[in-house]
């Protein structure tokens, strides 16, 4: 028989991960419930109708299929069929999907629940998102997004916030340097403006989007082919070489700019810098991008990215505020929203790269009891429950081996603490407690350990 | 535009359902963890080939397949397709599946990683499964399990330990009134072997099962049919019928079984009561339950069922011994475990019953910040930085509204206290605290908030 396997681009997540996968969840999602977003969790299959035609055309290449139950072929169009026409007849034979972001499923949620949702409604959802994209080096094609959002209120207090939950979340993980870079959309058109790029701005934001990894001349090459005259292109790079505080780089576009677009973007910065300030916080570790653009153009206001410093890995996380979250469904209302979104898979790269990750969060339990004999294990059941009943994750090994075998079971569990008990230590009443670290051992009494160790 | 709509069978989980799963979840979670559980996580997806034929023939036609992606029937055989014939062709359109339960993907996992696991090796896994089953009440198409397995040992402390969780748990969920049943497939094989059913054991075991739900009368028909005879029968209602303690039910099977499995059977738990008593548990809510079968032939000990008493719904628990978790992969070592799985879906329905949930679970933020002008919520801004510094989970209403609208949405979040900030409050320095439970209020410094909020 064939060893068995599992399918490209997935995972199994042993104890070992899932220990520092658990303290990253726990961190976001503590962060999230902190600032009083509510838990939100949508299916794993969703109706195509609902997710095709959400993520463009290659987004619907890259979702996952179920096929239907039954007899899928019954009702098939013959003449289709014939042809092998697979792309035809997918809708005829598959009715659902997998989940391919938390959006859509949320905006759908949304649409289906306006009547009992609370607005502004702040909703975060922990869950896995899957996409037939080809596997490589650190993409997957099934993996958890980590996703906060407030909808239904333009404030930019929202905007505020999600700078300060992300520098709780950091600090919450240890990283301590790293920046948050923000932009506004409005800004982006500001330069579209100014350098009179109207119709053309899609291009322009693509291109100044790509600056990180193709440089300089690269986005001048992709600008002059889509058209861009090259004092235009010289005019773009003046204004996105401004330097300063963000601040000054603020002053510097306000006095720049001459549509309304960009100026609305300058002072709703403004504001959420103000918000910032009155809540405490400082700026030192936020920076005023100009030419942070991401691309899903679904953004309208502020956009947000993080980048953890002298590491090489992409963003950890972004977002930004967009209109009409529900707009896709038909939905006329004007439900603004602003989200972030945190990735598991980066942030779990850049904490064992930087080693963040707490050493007790890979452990399992505490404390292992092992026995020397039968009457042994027995005085070892006794001595478990207390520990448990005080809360103390503890195991008691569970076959009568030799105590070599026991301590490897710890060792290799990296349980910090043994318990040995042998005829001894039963007629003494006192027990022996070795750290595993520390190389130490003492005789103590079980009053002693369970203060030792629910400490 | 039509409405939005999930697929049948599947649901979304609101704040509200969310808290109360995340206590259900929460509390299974840390009395795993408690007893030296490590978790694991396996992809959604598996391959085909490791799904296929571990459910029976029934399971493999609920199992959710995933269309393959790009250009899936390019290679299909032209006789299955022009003859439209779903269940042949399915194989060659799809590859892989959803995980139907969480075992076989653990004995896959086993497998695949046996060189890096320690040994015995307590797992636990909570996530959901998919069965392309008839939606209907309690029945869903996607639904979470929680299960706990330890493999590699036969040691019955294992099973002890089964019933100390199960109790754990159930005062973790403030359930007290409820029965663990335990039974043992030696005993089944020494009823069997009693009734000389020898051959005919699973016909027998299933017709068991089915007495809580068909009774004396259905199972004796049942049995008639399968051709056991009318004084065979009686005599199983006899020995069915054994009534007492534990203890007094064992010793009556033990003088009344002759073979070698029934006795093994009977030991066992004798074992299993031993232990418990050792470590200091009774067994007041144990019950050694003679026509306990459970379904699935592959329980090879101990099995469990929990069952809440006084509520309509059937067993929240169960699990049992296995031999040979590896050996549908082929694998030769003789891997036998135990494990136990929670059902998420009735336990909440059992707490919404009895009305155990936990008021505080079903809270957001702790407080809410209210204010009366745009300087207030300024002032508001430092407030809420220094509730959030102390850990306390808080909000600022994010829009200029009126206080009454302001009040409202803390009142259906179900926020507990709200703070309302004006120019009175700005110049004296002191706030307004308001219990909205109590609908008491109080002036007080942000100091003494912090400490009422704290606690």
């Amino acid at each position: 028989m064939e060893k068995p396997s599992i399918p490209k681009g997935t995972r199994d997540f042993g104890p070992a991960a899932m220990g520092k996968r658990q303290f990253i969840f726990n961190t976001i999602r503590s962060v999230y419930q902190k600032y009083g977003f509510q838990p939100l969790e949508t299916p794993t299959m969703e109706n195509l109708s609902v997710l095709t035609g959400k993520y463009g055309d290659e987004g619907d290449q890259l979702l996952f299929k179920i096929l239907n139950s039954g007899d899928y072929l019954k009702d098939v169009d013959s003449a289709k069929l014939e042809a092998r026409n697979s792309k035809a007849i997918t809708s005829s034979i598959s009715e659902k999907g997998l989940r391919y972001d938390l959006t859509v499923p949320f905006a759908r949620y949304v649409v289906m629940n306006r009547g009992e949702i609370t607005f502004p409604f702040k909703r975060y959802q922990i869950q896995p998102v899957w996409r037939a994209d080809r596997p490589q080096k650190g993409r997957y094609r099934e993996f958890y997004q980590c996703d906060a959002d407030v909808v239904g209120t333009t404030s930019l207090l929202c905007e505020a916030e999600i700078v300060m939950m992300i520098r709780e979340v950091m600090k919450g993980l240890g990283v301590t340097d790293f920046t948050i870079k923000i932009n506004h959309r409005g800004v982006l058109k500001g330069i579209a403006d100014t350098i009179e790029a109207t119709g053309k701005e899609t291009a322009l934001y693509v291109a100044i989007d790509k600056l990180d990894k193709i440089g300089k001349e690269g986005v001048s090459k992709e600008l002059s082919e889509a058209g861009f005259a090259p004092d235009k292109i010289e005019l773009l790079f003046n204004i996105l070489n401004t330097t300063g505080s963000n601040e000054e780089k603020r002053l510097a576009l306000t006095a720049l700019f001459k549509s309304e677009s960009g100026q609305k973007g300058l002072s709703d910065l403004k504001t959420v810098f103000d918000l910032l300030e009155a809540s405490g916080s400082n700026q030192s570790n936020l920076e005023f991008d100009i030419s942070l653009a991401r691309g899903l153009s679904y953004y309208t206001g502020c956009i947000f990215e993080v980048k953890v410093n002298n590491v090489a890995i992409g963003s950890v996380s972004g977002g930004g505020r967009y209109d009409n979250l529900t707009a896709s469904f038909g939905d006329k209302e004007n439900l603004s929203g602003v989200g972030i979104s945190f990735g598991v898979d980066r942030l779990y790269d850049v904490l064992e790269e930087l080693q963040l990750f707490p050493k007790e969060i890979q452990r399992s339990s505490k404390v292992l009891i092992c026995f020397l004999d039968t009457e042994s294990m027995r005085y070892g059941l006794k001595v478990l429950a207390a520990l448990r009943a005080a809360g103390i994750a503890s195991e008691l090994y569970p076959d009568e081996s030799k105590l070599k075998k026991q301590l490897d079971y710890a060792n290799k569990k990296m349980i910090s603490f043994t318990i040995v008990i042998g005829e001894e230590e039963r007629k003494e009443g006192k027990l022996m407690l070795k750290n595993m670290d520390a190389g130490t051992q003492e005789k103590v009494s079980l009053e002693e350990i369970i203060k030792t160790l629910s400490t």
